[in-house]
């Protein structure tokens, strides 16, 4: 494999268009105007997949989003890798805060700028052209399989379907995922904890129209202050979630993965700076990584209600809404957190208002085994291109089908990503480093061969 | 006066094709885009008064919205009234709850359904339609000033500048303010109390951008958490207002004044029917009618930040933001309550976040004496025209501009209003009843002659 920086270089522009091609697609998933997007983008990765050297790949038709299935199968005794990614990024409000345009990819100063730049359409293409690069060059060892969804961000509903209607086709040794991050530039690390998740959204409605605030108000309920006040309970003084019963699943972390935990290199003034607060606020008795690794947590991710628009209009309005997460930890059940809160929140409405809440997408959190082959040529690849073992972290963040594939097709995922907090995923101006993206391939084509040659991996 | 039925019928055609030229006219002073709207809604109201036979009629520029004044002076011996009315009105906002276009007057089972249709179009033009049939009838015997201003639902500024540099030009006996409701159809009523204003906006920003909710939920402060914290912690589980020395200037109401408020016809159960809420919800201790008559309150008018739009994003906002209007009571300061708010909310704030304040419009609370001529002049006119006489009233809204009369001119204000509850002013669908337009003309017509002759008062 001594081409293969090389190949990388010769086929860079070749690489970006390739990118910038998927990228200009606004495949938004949780928004229907962009249906056709979707359709388009899954169209666009199977053409790529096919150019890429798929001997053969499909567009499925959902009641979502579209599937993108390919694969490589050179010998049905070679190890199976199955790449698991997604092309549906998140919406890009709000506008006003982007410096380039969210959907044209802009090169500034060695990062690509873009919604979908890393998450994820920048790292899965990696995989496509690790896989490339391997086939032209005849030393792909293992067969290789591709499955591309677009619905990652509201809940990958349809392709629980399709896993559980196709575990044939999508049987293989292992998941391979590049949607997470690294600590830093030069600490590579694997991702084997991945926090679930579970989203609701709820409507308090007061007066069955909006009031004047003057002749009404001190009298009658204002939903936007009842709101505050509902959601203002559900965390306490030591941010703690209130919701009975709600810590009942979370497995204690022993003090020696702790502490082990703490040794990750972790400065939390360029932490804070990065993100300019004077102070973090996370629940008593843990640290930042804690907060975000082992912990669950509570976030309003949206809330409107009454009059928003510029200058001043005095109402008591009708009606208040909010949007929220909660990050759940390993053990805790996206379904019965999701109860938990609906029967919490209702039993806590007082009665001069009126609640409904709306359970949207939610899933598990994970934990990946750190002694399984693929974890193990994973390492070996990171210290080929980085020079050093990777630290194996876990995130805060969720990818709830992982958890999926782990039940459904019974079989691990490793968590591959060449991502940094610095991208600003989900954000505005979400961006990922050319460097990155180049390093990335790399390394995947030295995981693709040492998980196709154990005998190389030597046990550390 | 005995013509005066007969001269309304007769022309309420054209009466109301005259107001509903002003309707038409989307006059909203709190957007800046309707700038050209407020100018020609001046130049509408200049046309009407030299039509109804003013003298003399002009629109005076301002920094804000322009002013109309028109007068007709028949005699410097004679008493003089002046009428102030506004022809700006509230936003729209929602939309989608408007059944008829909010701009365009709708007549429906005799009701004219328009923004403005009550507030203040509908209610000032009965004062020129009054004027008019007493001119053409020759029946004035008093002097007739209008002053129409275009920002009192945006704290009036430039009206205080006008009236500071305008003494002599506004000089009156009592300035007559139609902008206020009766108890109910068939018992009229005179608002001798009404409620200041102060109205803020806060901003919280945790984060200098939107952050992944998984990456760092329950590590970093999320400032819609904080912001519901924050307003949350404003009022008590009594509902009052926990703002240190807010209180400090509530005149107490005597406990003989609040049994005679507790006279007023108040079917608490009718009440929350038509607003369809099952409990009220206001400070303990208090009746419902002393809530927006003698207590001050605590509104959240709008609230925002995150991710509002369809479906779901998991997004940790940088910033949240609140509009809020405290309602004050006499002797209390809107200008000291707004330093003691920003005061307090400052100081509430977490480290994890940083907040700004900023105060927009307020206003004083006032107080109308009812042994002035004008009141007993007022009460004269309701029994000549309802059979009955009219009860005070104390309106939980807020004119703020009529303390500042009090203080720069040194005059006393009378209002003289004919809305309803159900009017739904400020509000989606407000309407104006047709019946309450007529009567209210021919009220006012009768209190112009009363207050021209204070002999055929006599005294109760």
């Amino acid at each position: 494999m001594n081409d293969l920086k090389q190949y990388i270089e010769t086929n860079q522009e070749r690489f970006l268009d390739e990118l910038f091609s998927l990228l200009r697609i606004p495949s938004i998933s949780s928004k229907t105007e962009h249906k056709p997007d979707m359709l388009q983008c899954a169209e666009r990765w199977k053409e790529l997949l096919l150019a890429a050297g798929c001997d053969f790949a499909e567009v499925h038709l959902t009641e979502g989003a579209p599937i993108v299935y390919g694969e490589k199968m050179i010998d049905p005794n070679a190890p199976t890798i199955l790449v698991y990614g997604h092309y549906d990024v998140m919406p890009v409000e709000p506008l006003e805060m982007w410096k380039t345009p969210p959907f044209e990819p802009t090169i500034i100063d060695g990062r690509i700028y873009c919604r979908g730049a890393n998450d994820d359409k920048g790292q899965s293409l990696m995989h496509a052209k690790a896989f490339e690069y391997l086939l032209r060059t005849h030393q792909l060892h293992c067969n290789i399989k591709f499955m591309l969804e677009g619905e990652e961000e509201v809940g990958s509903k349809s392709l629980y379907t399709f896993c559980k209607a196709n575990k044939d086709k999508l049987k293989t040794d292992v998941i391979v995922v590049s949607d997470t991050s690294m600590i830093d530039s030069n600490t590579p690390s694997i991702t084997v904890g991945l926090r679930g998740l579970t989203y609701l959204e709820v409507e308090v409605t007061g007066p069955n129209r909006d009031l004047h605030s003057g002749l009404f108000g001190g009298a009658v309920a204002n939903p936007i202050n009842i709101l505050c006040k509902m959601v203002a309970s559900i965390t306490d003084e030591k941010n703690r979630i209130t919701i009975p019963h709600f810590y009942d699943d979370v497995l204690t972390v022993s003090d020696e993965e702790r502490a082990l935990m703490a040794k990750a290199p972790f400065d939390v003034q360029a932490y804070k700076t990065a993100i300019d607060v004077e102070e973090l606020c996370g629940e008593e008795g843990f640290t930042p990584i804690e907060h975000v690794g082992i912990r669950p947590s509570f976030d309003l991710c949206g809330i409107w209600g009454g009059y928003t628009g510029e200058g001043t209009k005095t109402v008591l309005p009708s009606k208040a809404y909010a949007k929220l997460s909660m990050r759940i930890v390993p053990n805790q059940d996206p379904d019965k957190i999701s109860a938990l809160f609906q029967k919490h929140f209702e039993s806590i409405a007082p009665k001069c208002v009126k609640v409904k809440v709306t359970p949207h997408h939610g899933g598990n959190a994970y934990v990946s085994p750190i002694d399984m082959p693929a974890y193990k040529a994973a390492e070996k690849a990171f210290e080929q291109t980085y020079g050093k073992k990777p630290i194996p972290t876990r995130s805060g963040g969720s990818i709830p089908i992982i958890a999926g594939f782990d039940k459904i097709l019974n079989t691990k995922s490793l968590l591959l990503g060449f991502g940094l907090e610095a991208d600003a995923i989900h954000s505005p101006n979400e961006s990922y480093r050319l460097d990155h993206f180049f390093k990335g391939i790399e390394t995947i084509a030295w995981f693709y061969n040492y998980f196709s040659h154990p005998s190389l991996v030597t046990p550390h």
